[in-house]
């Protein structure tokens, strides 16, 4: 069994030539009625959770899948999502898949699309890497109109004595325009509005997105809207966007967009593609929306947080399953040979070279995401994405390791094989859901945020203390005088190492995290803990990806990746 | 007969009482394959126009519908568009409607929606005034990839040598937020950009819109994308859109955007709504792709240019029908008795009044509408929009004035009767597109850009001469220098007179135009010309009509209008 990820054959090629069925017939094979489906072109559809009546069954079972901390060799999570999911269900089961919608900025950087690759991939590729169903485009819009009104509230006598200074929203854009991090508006004279300094992000890092993806439905979602702060008085009294009237026309802007979106991976399988959070600046899952109506119709759903379990999966755990209820029975984490090899020291450019000693120190990373996801009561399962360049003494580490440690281990072969790649795997998955997990969050609401927040420096980045920059101390009372201590915190963290030094691979111990700044959530519900250098707003490389996309005679898209 | 466009009811309570087709049948119904049919939800859809047969009969003919200038009493000429075309239809000739798509921005501010109002609406009227299909949203992402993309070009070191004080490309936003007119970006550092001064535009109003609006098809789209002109060197040297490489990774943000989209009218009648630049900004007149694809369908398109003959009627004529090739056969004014009245001196407050003089007073204004379209060589209909208030009186003060000039018109109940309230006007426009016209542009491509402005304010306008501020002179040395002098212009200037100053109401004479800014968009293929106070960006009112909006328990529109 060889997978070819390094084969001249583009994923966007693999995918052009899959053929797709209807979309009406992915959503009967899903048990979803006519009535709920509204499709968008042919082969993507919006479902309407309220035309859907809950099985005698329940809730079908959480397979969430997670990884090491990622390197640039790519370790392909989205991948195994998919072939996962198809391995699932060709064994027989109900399976649905529930993923993040991809944020077009960073598909003109460097990143790739975030639909899967090779025989592992949903479908179309092309229109969910772009502008899919609008979703993002309707976030932005929300988002953009609350900032617009609020500018306008300055502008027209400020009634609520909202400080210009401290407006801690800002407008969004999905686009990664690093220009726009730092900016000065309202210049040009009286007629054009009030001064201040402010910026933007990166839409998959607003609010309003993650809002979106913790509602429970659009009644949740327009109170969540509401309960957003958008700054202070010159007293830090907190002003809502309910004070400021908005969120009626905020959710009106979105109440196509939370209905979550279905299409089908090259096997067939059903997916809901719905939200989108990034998980190093954000929460990192899609809706609970999507999460939940795809338990409603089928027995296992596969879904994925972003990045490693530092990030993506612990927001999961600590944030999503507490507002969407939807516990993991089981964790997945994607390993790579080449990931293991590159936490073992080894450059980007010797990765085609056997080293299973490589391969052995980088375990240090893989362990202690596994020791990760036990901290929450579950035991998890390892997923090997096999590439051509790994060798059976390289892939023997792992097993063998793996096996010593009691924990479950298999090979997967998705990007080649789909499916029939990851049928142990499968196997395995299937033997982790069956006994009741001991699940629960790692921290209780009731602690104080500086605990909370050192509860996951010690327990899963493996430093010891947190050094809070004076802007962060004055938000922490802040946070304090306004009775926000019970929220979870969102930790915004470089994925590359479990600390906030994107160069600390493997796994780095004895380290002091830097927070930097700190940001009240108050719609989201939520604590945004900012460390490190990392940014809300990414910025473009030299050669933008962008400079390599077209469209052909024909109307078709190229050189997206 | 009467109309009721002052009941309690609202269009938004009309539209989701009327009972639509499923989209496949409307498209059926207009003769549309199946294989062009991409469904958006059940009633909308995008039409892929390389996928239609033209038929034996040839293109159908072209009624453009223009109106007198707008008071703040209501035109209501969308109404008129659906109310003709409904009737159209009836009378047995097979008919199609192309409109603009709504801009969202401003329909959180003041203006209602503009799919029409009350039995003469092009339905489903929240989604068309919401997102629609998403074809805004796809400029504005593609105009702000480019933006990014410039920014990033001069962060990674300028090779091009842009002149950072010299972008006149600006980033755009489809919201009415006039904070964004005038912003610097780029501080915060070296890591975050090089900071300069710029703005946003409205989507509607930005050259990506135009482009969008006047290309034949996706290759001429991409084509015009690259000859856009983004800034200039130090030495003025114009730098293009292919110079930087990005017109291709724009033209696959807009594939699909560049299909036009399918509804229908309350009536039934199919239309196409496709494209939405603002007429007093930018030109003013759906896509050039919907209008021919219409063409290619039925034997009349009912089609709108934007606000009166001196703007979206002449843009269309100008810079529309030379591009796009669409000659209109006739062009219907449509003509209210409130707006005569207010342009015969009375207040918004005093128009339930009966009064005869002032709409004697006020014909001044549509009568300078009447003869610039004669002046076009087309023989114009008038169309009176009847309120409720109208009395018989005051309406036999147009009909006889009409009739000693010779002109057609027709008084039309849309509002109240949809297509049987326009029968006589249905028949006005059939007797006026049966003889062959004399249709030309107003001014030769091979006249000096001064030439042509002059030409527009002395024959259309009613001015005397122009004066142009240093900045515009400076700009008119530079259309010279680098052989832009054959482009058409696009005039922004008010819409309230026929000057550029908004309080000269009627038929103002002897003024002088003040051209404040001139922007050559190389890539539309028109010189904007900046007069008066009009700004690319509108701002929102002290109680914008967002803090009326909302959503209902049923997940439906409330607020929008």
């Amino acid at each position: 069994m060889t997978s070819t990820p390094e084969t001249d054959m583009s994923d966007l090629a693999i995918a052009s030539r899959a053929v797709l069925k209807p979309i009406s017939q992915i959503a009967r094979s899903a048990g979803i009625p006519e009535t709920a489906v509204e499709p968008y072109g042919r082969y993507k559809a919006k479902i309407d959770p309220a035309l859907l009546t809950a099985r005698g069954s329940g809730l079908g079972k959480v397979v969430l899948v997670s990884g090491m901390s990622p390197t640039p060799a790519g370790e392909g999570k989205s991948t195994m999502v998919v072939g996962l999911g198809d391995a699932l269900a060709a064994a027989g089961t109900k399976t649905m898949i529930a993923l993040r919608e991809p944020s077009v900025g960073p598909s003109f950087g460097m990143k790739g699309g975030a639909t899967g690759g090779g025989k592992s991939q949903v479908l179309p590729m092309d229109e969910i890497n772009l502008h899919f169903t609008g979703d993002f485009h309707a976030i932005t819009s929300a988002n953009n109109l609350l900032m617009a009104l609020i500018d306008n509230h300055l502008h027209q006598g400020n009634s609520l004595g909202i400080d210009p200074r401290r407006i801690t929203f800002k407008r969004a854009v999905d686009m990664n325009d690093r220009a726009l991090r730092n900016v000065v508006i309202g210049l040009g004279g009286p007629a054009d509005g009030m001064p201040r300094e402010t910026g933007f992000e990166i839409t998959a890092a607003s609010e309003v997105m993650a809002v979106f993806c913790l509602a429970t439905g659009l009644e949740d979602l327009r109170a969540r809207l509401g309960r957003m702060t958008i700054g202070y008085t010159r007293d830090n009294a907190p002003v809502t966007v309910d004070e400021l009237g908005a969120a009626g026309a905020m959710a009106l802007l979105l109440k196509e967009a939370i209905k979550p979106n279905l299409v089908q991976t090259i096997g067939g399988t059903p997916a809901l593609i719905h939200g989108g959070p990034f998980a190093n600046i954000a929460h990192g899952c899609n809706s609970g929306v999507a999460t939940n109506t795809a338990r409603t119709l089928a027995d296992i759903v596969v879904t994925e947080a972003g990045f490693g379990t530092d990030l993506g999966a612990e927001k999961f755990m600590d944030i999503k399953a507490r507002y969407a209820g939807c516990d993991p029975d089981t964790v997945v984490i994607v390993a790579t040979i080449r990931a293991l090899k590159m936490h073992g020291g080894v450059s980007l450019e010797q990765l085609r070279e056997e080293d299973v000693e490589a391969v052995r120190a980088g375990l240090t990373n893989l362990a202690r995401h596994a020791l990760n996801i036990s901290k929450f009561g579950i035991q998890p399962v390892i997923g090997i994405n096999r590439f051509t360049t790994d060798t059976e003494a390289e892939l023997a580490v792992v097993t063998e390791w793996a096996a010593a440690n009691n924990i479950e281990c298999a090979v997967a072969d998705v990007w080649g094989h789909g499916g029939a790649g990851a049928g142990e795997l499968a196997a395995a998955v299937l033997r982790a859901i069956e006994p009741p997990n001991n699940f629960s969050p790692l921290y209780e609401l009731t602690q104080p945020v500086e605990e909370k927040i050192l509860t996951l420096v010690r327990e899963l980045y493996g430093g010891v203390g947190i050094e809070y920059s004076a802007k962060a101390r004055r938000m922490l009372e802040q946070i304090h005088a306004n009775g926000w201590d019970d929220l979870p915190v969102c930790m915004a963290k470089t994925q590359y190492s479990f600390s906030d030094d994107p160069t600390l691979l493997g796994a780095p111990e004895g380290f002091t995290l830097q927070v930097r700044e700190i940001v009240p959530k108050t719609g989201a519900g939520f604590i945004v803990v900012i460390t490190g250098a990392i940014t809300t707003m990414p910025g473009l490389p030299k050669v933008p990806a962008a400079m390599h996309m077209d469209v052909d005679d024909q109307g078709r898209a190229v050189g997206l990746s």
